[in-house]
Order: C-alpha cells, then structure tokens, then sequence
C-alpha cells in the first residue's frame, strides 16, 4: 500500500465506525475504564466493559471484536482474561491489548504470557511496554529489560521499533507505539504519525481509550489500518483540543468533543511518514 | 392523580431532594460509578457506594434509599446485592434496580431472579432490559426473549409496555423505560416524557446515572413520582445541554451543570402525556 | 517555623512537584480514582494505581510516596493494603492515609486498625472520620463515637481539632481535616487554611484528590508541608473554579484546570492563620 491508499482506507475506517454502532466490548483497568467507553461511543461504537469469564465470552461471541488492558489487575482477571483471549482467537475476531505496567506483578505476567498463544491483532502501549512485552515473549534476540516504571515509559518510541516489528510479525497483526511522535507497523509498513498534545501526558487514559477506539476500527478494518486511524484521530483530536484548553481538565472534554466531530477527511489527512522496515 | 396533580408532586420532590442532603448508597458498576455519584450529589442528595455485604446492609439501615445496578458484575455481588435488598425489603426502604446487561452471565441472572422477591421499588431500564427482566421473573403469558446486546437496547419504548406494567404490578412500585421517548408507569397510571438528546446516548451513563437521581427522589417521594422526576429532570437536562455542548465531552459537563441548576419549576412542566393502562 | 518560611516552604513544594514527574502510586476507591490520578497528573507527579499486595509492594519500593484511601473496600484490601503499609514503614516512605468511611464495615475497621503500627505521614479526612480514627487508636481519653455518616462528616473541624492533634503526635507526621475552612496540624503547628467553595461538597472525590495530591507533595516536602500545600492548593483552585462554573459539572473540568495552572505563589499566599496547639 502506498500512502494514498491508506489514507482512503483511514477514512473508510473512520466512517464505517460511524454508521456502525457496532459493539466492541472491554475487560480493563477501572481507572480509565468510563473514559475509553466515552471514547468508543464517540467514534460510533457501542461500549459494554466486563470481569467475569463467561460474560468475557459472551462479549467475544457477540461483539466486532474486543478490548483487553491489563491494568488495575485483579484476582478474576487471572482465569477471565486468558479465557476471553482464547475465545477471541478460536473465533478469529479482532482484539486489542493494552499491556499497561507490564512487569509489575504476578497474575500481570502470568496473563501477559499466556496472550503469546492467542495473538492479539493490535499491541498498543508505550515505548517501554512495547519493549517488554516483546522480550517477555521471547521475540528479540538480545533482550535487555525495558524501563517501565509504573504506568509510565522512560525508552523513546524509536527505541521500540524492533520490538514493535518483532510483536506485530508473531501476531500477524500491528503494533502502535504511543509517544511524542507515535508509530504504526504491521511488520511491512512501518508509519510515523505526528501531532498530539504534551496534555495528554498530564491526563490519565489517552493511552487506555486509544486502544479502545483501536478495538472499534478494528472490528471495521484491518489491524494495522485501525492501529493507525486510531493514531490519527488522537493526533488530531489532542492537536485541537490543546488550542481550546486552559488546563487538564478542560482538555480532557474538548478532547471528546474532538473525538465526535473529527470527519474521515481530518483523521486520513493527519501527518504521517512511511519508513522502510 | 391528574396531570396538574403530578405535576405539583414533581416540583415538591425535586425541591425536597435539593433540601434534604439525604443519603441513598449505591452498589453499581464501574464504568459509571463517578458519574452517579456526582449526578446524585447535584440533584442535592448525598451518595457512597460499597461492594461488601455488611457495608451495603449498613448503607440500608442508614439511608433513606438505595440504587442497586447490576453492571460490572463481581463475585462478591452474589453474596452482597441479593443480602442488600433484602434488607431494604425488611426494612420497607425503597430502591431502585438497574437490570444492565440481563442475560449476559450466571451471577448476574442468578442476582436478578433472586430480587423478585424483594420487589424493587422502582426498575430502571432500556426497553430490552425490561422485556428480559418481565420475562426472567415469568411475569409475561408469552415471553419471547428480549434482545439485550451488551448493555444496549434494540426494542422500542413502546415494545415494553405491557412488560412495564406487568413489573410495577408485581412490585406495587414503578418502572421507568429510557428510550427516545421514556415510559414512566405505576401499573395504573402510564406517562410518557420527551425531550432529551440524541448525545445522551453516545455518552456511557446517562441511564445509570437516572438511576441513582431516582433513588434519591424515592427517598423524599413515592416510587411513581420519583421515577417521573427523575425522568423529566433527564429530558430537561439533556435538551439543554445539548443546546451548549460542541461534542460529547462539553455535553456531560454541561448536563451535570443542568442537572445542578433545573428549578423545580423547569422539572415539574417537562412535557409529559398520560395514556390509558 | 513563621509564616513566612512556612510560606517560602510551600511555594518551594509546588514547584519541586512541577518538576519532578515524581511517582506517587495509589491504592484507593473506585469511585474516584480517575479524579485522583488526574488531580496528582496535574500538579506534576506521576500516577499508577493497583489492588494486588505484590504490586503494592513494588508501588511502594519504586514511587516516591502513597496514597492509601479505603473507599469501596474490596476483599483483597484485607491483604495487600496492611501489607503495603508496612512495606513503606519500613522502607521510610511516606505515605497518605484516607479514612474514608471509617466504621462502615468490618474489613474496613480491620484495614484502619492496622494502619496504626504503620503510621502514615499524613492522616486527611473529613472532622467525622479523623474524630473516628483517633478513637480507634485510642489516643482520646474521653472518646466518644464520632458521626459519620456515608462518607459525609457531621462535626466540625474544630471539633476534630483535639483528635488531629493526638494523630499527629502518634504519627510523628501531619494531619489534614477538611470542611469549610481546613485544619493542618503537625502536633505542634496549627494552621487553618481558608478557601475553597461550597461547590467542593456537591462534587465527589475533592477530599480523595486531595489525599492524593498531598501525597505527590510528600515525596518532595516534609508531611507538614504537603499537607498544607495540598490543602492550599485546593482553596485555591476551588475558588477560582467556582467564579468560572456554571454548576458542579463545569466546576469539576475548570477545578483540573486549576490545579495545573496553580503557580507556586498563588499557593503559598493563599490566607492561612496559625494558632496556639
């Protein structure tokens, strides 16, 4: 694909989503959990976020596809997230995971290492996040450990491009590196996307909601087009929000706002670059 | 009661909640629980929220009211909700039961079947929850199944009539259906409520969070009137709203501020029809 | 130490928490979690919340402070938040305890009963609950039951004067209780700090947020001065928010905006007096 054809895919995605109210259901942290549905009803989806395995299920078997993000682990999650995985990928339906504060416990590692099998379609996370995920899955030939410190990254999203590549060539899938300047690879294409806010980095949940609204596109469009719509219209939705805001808390629903009103024209034309890989 | 009547009764209840401070707990979900409470808090009553079984029997026993919401299930809820409404029952408090997402597990149907017998005062929900829940309780001569998908409705207001009947009949309280146009019905009387906003239902929460406002007005008014207050209060706040918001951030906002401001006045002459059981 | 160096101390804290993207990890309610890591993302630190005792743990070897608030006490609570406590007893790091509820329940009680060996740096809660903390540790001679009710105090800070004194002594920290106008006390200082806005009460979380704000503070400054920084802060913005909103639902957003905005003058010359202990 060359660049136009997936700006037209981009806005495809976007509109599809619009039209489709389709269901894209979530098992996430409870942080940030209102504002990823807030985001996924404003791009046209139907949000429905669960604990339990069988409804975890049941939200695979009905939905477009689903959102899984491990933070705020809790004790059901250890039986409810891999099962729901693994339904998810008998099923062959899309799914996006969130590896949020990888390394930081037990039943966080046991779950992230049980993803590998089931191949999520879309990886999302920081730079840090990336990298970790990939070396917990044993991807990268000489793997150091990352530097995730809490929920935070501390490597530079470049810093993740052979990580990112390896992830998204295991699964199939894409990978979406969020940081100042954000990156997209399906393994092949690799894209750099620009714009954002420094705001969203002194707001919780633009990380967390973004795959959410990644799960949308998903259930629409391809992998790598939904990691990278998805990209898009945060970049352009933080871009505007920050010119309207006069703080954290203001940005915060001007970003929604954004999130609604951003057209398929605005998110396809965002900036982007292709690398080779 | 006439119209005039019901009105008289809606602006003594909104002006008698903004008054009272009055506290009326909550066991409910997740995804919205921030948004209940600071509904509730704006409509003037007092709100906290619990997940263990002797807290929310506290809540009972303290409370002038209670909201009980299914969403977000949790194991402990199988103990703790059933245990909670038991004691309202006992204690002739009223409560408000939210049947989100009905069907969609085992504890929660098992939850839901076991508060039959502790007769919600008021029953909030889409028009597919209801017909489940009419049908889940055997209440319906021919229940056909509903079609719940993921806390969405995909009935029709009206569809729910007979089932709302058939639950305020049951409960000898109220059932209050959100749809375009909401459905408000005591088993005698039947009203319907417009105004609103198509963004009321691209943000999460707008039907919890009714739910919660109606458990506070219960505590100062009847179950039908605190339904009806509630619902009223919900179309007068969404239509303006509306009005102000550039996108479905500004709009909760703005519904919260509207919800904060309404006088009993604005409640009360909310454009209302009764019809005939 | 004077006013003035308290003053110079104080505006030296916001500014140090502006700087330092300090990691200050939480293990609090749901109900307010969001509000309180963006409250603590917008004064500069760092926010991470879990439940799990081994992500506690680390929480609390890694970040510069904690904040510990028992709002919606879940069963895990019953293990992971003593334990962490005494992880950073031991470790030296300061953290915040949140009575929230006290006497609700029986985990709840069990948790607060805990904390005393632990000695949190900063004790913040409402005059009811900082009352009943003191009575539970039994540091009042004549205690008698305080008035919680829900999550809401029903004694004045003036009342809860003695009982945060008593605190404080035992603690070797600082205790701040909030109402209209807030209390700081060290055992030896007393401070009232003045401020805010009725709208602080008709919102839920301004009292967690402040907890978790006070706990950024404490990784930079003594347990005195975060507390009365925070506490600060908080009249600050509220007054500020509440001269811009046009009901709770703006107060909340401009209240954010606010907390970012806050330059280390306008906290540390926001109106304080100092009494005689």
């Amino acid at each position: 694909m060359n660049t136009q054809e997936i700006q037209h895919q981009i806005a495809t995605a976007v509109q599809m989503a619009k039209d489709s109210d389709i269901l894209s259901g979530s098992m996430t942290n409870n942080v940030t959990i209102n504002f990823v549905a807030n985001a996924q009803l404003a791009v046209g989806g139907s949000a429905a976020m669960t604990y339990m395995p069988d409804e975890g299920e049941n939200l695979a078997r009905n939905g477009g596809s689903m959102y899984i993000n491990v933070g705020t682990m809790q004790t059901i999650y250890e039986e409810s997230l891999p099962h729901t995985a693994q339904v998810l990928h008998e099923l062959h339906k899309p799914w996006v995971l969130d590896p949020v504060a990888i390394g930081s416990g037990k039943i966080r590692t046991y779950v992230l290492k049980r993803f590998k099998e089931y191949k999520p379609s879309v990886v999302r996370g920081n730079a840090s996040e990336i990298i970790a995920l990939a070396n917990l899955w044993g991807l990268l030939e000489e793997g150091g450990p990352s530097r995730v410190r809490g929920v935070d990254s501390t490597d530079s999203v470049l810093a993740a491009k052979e990580a990112a590549i390896a992830l998204a060539k295991w699964t199939g899938g894409a990978v979406a590196v969020s940081g100042e300047t954000d990156l997209v690879t399906d393994g092949n294409h690799l894209i750099m996307s620009y714009g954002g806010s420094v705001m969203m980095t002194r707001i919780t949940g633009s990380g967390c909601s973004l795959g959410g609204v990644i799960a949308v596109y998903a259930a629409v469009a391809s992998p790598f087009i939904a990691a990278l719509t998805g990209t898009n219209l945060y970049n352009v939705a933080g871009k505007r929000a920050a010119a309207k805001a006069g703080g954290t808390g203001t940005f915060q629903m001007y970003f929604l706002d954004e999130l609604y009103n951003a057209t398929p024209q605005d998110v396809s034309e965002n900036e982007i670059t292709a690398e080779e890989v």
